[in-house]
């Protein structure tokens, strides 16, 4: 924990609008809401375009200049004294397919209200600071996620992000024309972008805050990741006749290699290992199946670990094919990454300013500041979730807890976009 | 294997068709055809409709009369010199949806080949002869299958069928309406139906024929079987943020399960056990699994080990379950038949008199034949298939088997009819 230098108090003039902000955050869960109370938002589709169209409305009505890329990132700018590159501060718009209401959300919305703050007060900072809207972080959809946030670092192409389809066999240059077809007077800038500094707000998605009794987290880092795509191929026979030496069966070797796969990674420290995708042909109940597909998501703060695992993995899955052919393609592989000193340092000062206890905290979860920390400074700041829990309609933060992360981030980002 | 008496020729005015009846069979297939040769003609569906017209417009050529029931059941009806409970030959038009051209088809085609057989000859048999196809023998989109024999024996009512949906939440009801309303002229009849005697041609779906070099093998009976549906509900979470401890991850206490099972049968002499269908919700890559759904079908010879088996396996998934729910559904048990004695020595004094090798063998697979056995002597009539390979594209049985088959059927539907 870090305590606020005296010199460094909150600007009296950044006034954030805590009701505005609370009735737009309850506001925008109605975009592909759910019967349950949760948000069913896919990366660019008809719910996320309608999102979007608010943000703009939103943004236009503060001053702000929305602008778009060819992976339909969106962004809202607040022009600096200079046209350097600008100060970045967002999230992402979409979710799980069961998720909630602050997922991302927030990260977004509170980084409006924060920019809205400083362009009300009269502020023109010598930097350009922006709120950014993410396209297709979580994978809901088009796998892997964090597309946005890739392809404006630069770690991805256009050309390669472009033709992933979704289980509809929609590409997201498909989808991204549609989303890009709604805009309207929306210009575009190229890929990959630039920044000065990248902040992104979030709920938690784990309890170290709540346990703690804390209200804001300044994020040390991120714990790595690698995510596989297995196809396991046997063959389609009827259920009651084929002998078991005669067997093929693709949902038996994939249940052997999980089985696997599980002790292996339960072998380790601290390792998350999850199944979230499974799918079987033809998926009839009298015949053997002759195909299983499916997914592997395993996390790990020690890269040394994430390394033995991605070495093994492949070969645990082959020692377990038995008959069948089992296909593995590696999608995504993120190393751990610890963020930037000075943006958090920022952050526990604006933090201090506001009054707001402050805490380290790590990231079990992948997010766009990963990407982002590979082009420029880059921090988060996380608030509490109830029970820990998100990607579930039940996921809950309080708005008090928001309208403080706003705070923090107007104080944070005049800070940046002037220092 | 048993000798044909000396006294039971063959009538030599039955003479098949037997180049009809392979066209017939090559033709039929184009009804559901896949793009890899094999069928996919789900029970109900535009492909069955489709193909049972053509059934019809075949037993009317043919002199035979069409009608059907409230399950869709279609009979071709070769009037008798009496109206006496018919005696009944045919099988199943409908598909997996990764089936071939020969399961089921070659059963009813053969009887209808048999049937105007005994027409063209100028026979009035006793008692009627009437083709028969059965309504939803697979359940590869209604489960559980074997509704349209099962209702015609009486075994279940209308009432139970009528309402079970398919994945689409389409109803037997709905399906058979449609089915119904493509008829033209075909005259329902009332349910449960009645029968003198049934027997039904197949492919075997085993080896046994096939190692044996016998071209027909007549069928001493049916394993059986018990089917269940299984819901396992746990929670969804965040596939990178929740603990070990925290998890109620549906997907893998449904492994745990089916590994259980697996040990759980393979203990057992000659059990088979498949799960055929298996689903997990919201299958996404990044989110745990709330709930697995999948299908159980275990089959076995002796009843009593059945029955152990049974009693066994709700506790094993129960056990397994760790912090999830699971909610156990049996939808069928059907014990072991025996076939009637009586048809199966007509079926031996048959193929004697064709000149037709002919050996027992026991049914692996489930069959219409099983819910007839119930309502009338019933004996069923095997034809090798390639390799034993069934409900799969590649599924294949010689035409001359098909053409031998159906001599056996002509001369055996007239000696029933008659005796």
């Amino acid at each position: 924990m870090s305590a606020a230098p005296a010199e460094l108090a909150s600007d009296p003039a950044l006034c954030v609008d805590a009701g505005r902000l609370v009735r737009r955050l309850e506001a925008f869960a109605r975009h592909g809401a759910r019967a349950d109370g949760g948000v069913d938002r896919p990366a660019l589709g008809t719910a996320e375009i309608a999102a979007r169209g608010e943000l703009v409305a939103w943004g236009r009505a503060a001053g702000l200049q929305p602008y778009t890329d060819r992976l339909a990132n969106l962004f809202l700018r607040l022009p600096g004294r200079t046209d350097e590159a600008p100060v970045l501060a967002g999230s992402h718009i979409d979710s799980q397919p069961t998720g909630g209401r602050y997922d991302g959300t927030v990260g977004v919305l509170a980084a409006l209200e924060a920019v809205a703050a400083i362009r009300a007060a009269g502020i023109v900072p010598q930097r350009p600071i922006e709120v950014v809207a993410w396209t297709n972080e979580e994978a809901g959809r088009f796998a892997p996620g964090m597309m946005g946030s890739e392809a404006f670092a630069g770690l991805k192409t256009p050309e390669q992000l472009l033709p992933v389809t979704d289980a509809a066999r929609i590409s997201v240059g498909a989808a991204v024309a549609c989303v890009l077809s709604a805009d309207r007077d929306v210009p575009q800038r190229p890929l990959p972008g630039r920044a000065h500094a990248f902040v992104e707000a979030h709920i938690e998605q784990g309890t170290v805050l709540e346990t703690a009794g804390v209200p804001l987290g300044i994020v040390t880092g991120i714990q790595g990741t690698r995510r596989y795509r297995i196809r396991v191929t046997g063959e389609a026979a009827h259920a009651g006749t084929t002998a078991r030496p005669d067997r093929r069966d693709a949902l038996m070797a994939a249940m052997r290699m999980i089985s696997a796969l599980e002790d292996l990674t339960r072998a380790t420290a601290d390792t998350l290992f999850t199944v979230g995708l499974f799918e079987v042909k033809p998926n009839a109940p009298s015949v053997i199946p002759a195909e299983a597909f499916f997914s592997i998501d395993v996390r790990q703060a020690d890269d040394a670990v994430l390394d033995h695992l991605g070495a093994a993995i492949p070969q645990a899955l082959r020692d377990n094919a038995g008959p069948c052919a089992v296909d593995v393609r590696e999608i995504a592989h993120a190393r751990s990454v610890a963020f930037d000193a000075g943006v958090r340092r920022t952050l526990y000062e604006a933090a201090a300013a506001v009054g707001a206890p402050a805490i380290d905290v790590f990231s079990a979860a992948g997010h766009d500041a990963r990407s982002l920390a590979w082009l420029c400074p880059t921090a988060m700041l996380f608030i509490p979730c109830r029970g820990g829990i998100s990607h579930h309609p039940s996921e809950h933060a309080e708005p008090e807890h928001v309208v403080l992360a706003a705070r923090v981030l107007a104080t944070t980002l005049v800070r940046l976009a002037d220092g």
